[in-house]
């Protein structure tokens, strides 16, 4: 193997196993024996297990970062819909590593290096892929410059998205397709809550609801919540 | 003064410093300085500006916590309300260490202290906030074994809450009066959301609206809806 193929095939490995337990669990021993190559070899590699871990979060965040991408094309419930599906696909494969990253600040393995430096870098690439989420809905809702009122709801629905996923993962007690379309219709809550009380807002919230087809997810949230009130 | 004394005076001036700016920028020096003592006697009650920045963290949770009691008296929206003005009280008043704190996992201030058991010290902190609001909201809806739907819009709510309020804090570009009422509303559509699928939430959306008086933010948000709708 070339080195850049050796590189790449290890963090794969290496992503592959701070997915599926705490990265603190994980020993550079253990990623050498899945890679099937010596302790050493990975050194020449990796200087640690804190840049090996960097890599993999940053592949993993590329991964993240391109689900949010989808075609504009269709009803816009629908394509949230598929973009949630995306997401919790993602949450689903990389369950342990996702948790122990997201909550109490990022997992930071133990290596001799700066934990600053490390703090900073994995917070940057979380704030990435936050950052890749917000554009893809933007361009989808065809605004370029985004009123503040409409970068909240946007920004704190993908934090919302966030806190279900990892509520999700301590103990999946709610079957994920249920969450997923529970959270395309907390998107349109939020918007609508803020379009209650902000003409631009309604503006925005009237045309996204213009095109939804009567068996999208908005409609349906709609008719479910009248006959609730009803 | 008594030692005791000194110390609490110390945690308060250090807090007052701490939220002020981030607390990355904040020195010994000056929080010497604001108390009118000399370096060496705050090395004396402290051993260094961790410990310091961690019982100044202590006080502002215990502070924040208690923010959100609330007596069982009147409408469920009013109680809310009240209490989202006492968060954003809180939130002005800290607002840089807060930012500091929330955004990027905790705010460490470099002290030669190992920083993983500051991480989880600090943490654990954050998570005793956020289980005193969660405990305060069953409580005000009469629930003591809530369903994982019902925990799920409740735990989800608190981070939607911290991520309005660290948007807020960046730039204040929308009134936090606005936002206050907001996060009532969020409350309430969440709920709803989760109710439009769920017949236990339902009812308890139904129980929690019934004594709403018709000038509440609950009644107030489903008018608008209706005329947004129509």
């Amino acid at each position: 193997m070339g080195v850049e193929e050796r590189r790449q095939q290890l963090i794969g490995v290496a992503l592959d196993l701070f997915s599926r337990r705490s990265p603190d669990e994980v020993s550079i021993d253990e990623i050498a024996s899945a890679a099937g190559i010596s302790r050493p070899l990975v050194y020449h590699y990796f200087p640690g297990k804190l840049s090996l871990y960097e890599a993999a979060l940053k592949r993993a965040s590329e991964d993240l970062a391109s689900r949010f991408e989808e075609p504009h094309e269709g009803p816009l419930g629908a394509r949230l819909l598929r973009v949630m599906r995306r997401f919790f696909d993602f949450v689903d494969d990389h369950g342990p590593g996702f948790s122990a990253l997201m909550r109490g600040g990022p997992a930071v393995p133990a290596d001799g290096v700066g934990s600053k430096e490390h703090t900073s870098a994995t917070n940057a690439l979380i704030d990435s892929v936050r950052q890749a989420a917000y554009d893809q809905i933007l361009s989808h809702l065809n605004v370029t410059d985004a009123s503040p009122r409409l970068e909240l709801v946007i920004r704190t629905w993908i934090s919302l998205a966030e806190s279900t996923a990892l509520i999700w993962l301590d103990g999946r007690r709610i079957p994920r397709s249920d969450l997923e379309r529970q959270l395309v219709h907390d998107f349109a809550a939020l918007a609508a809550v803020s379009a209650a009380y902000d003409p631009d807002m309604a503006a925005l919230v009237r045309a996204m609801v213009e095109d939804e087809p009567a068996d999208g997810p908005f409609a349906e949230l709609a008719g479910r919540l009248i006959t609730l009130a009803s």
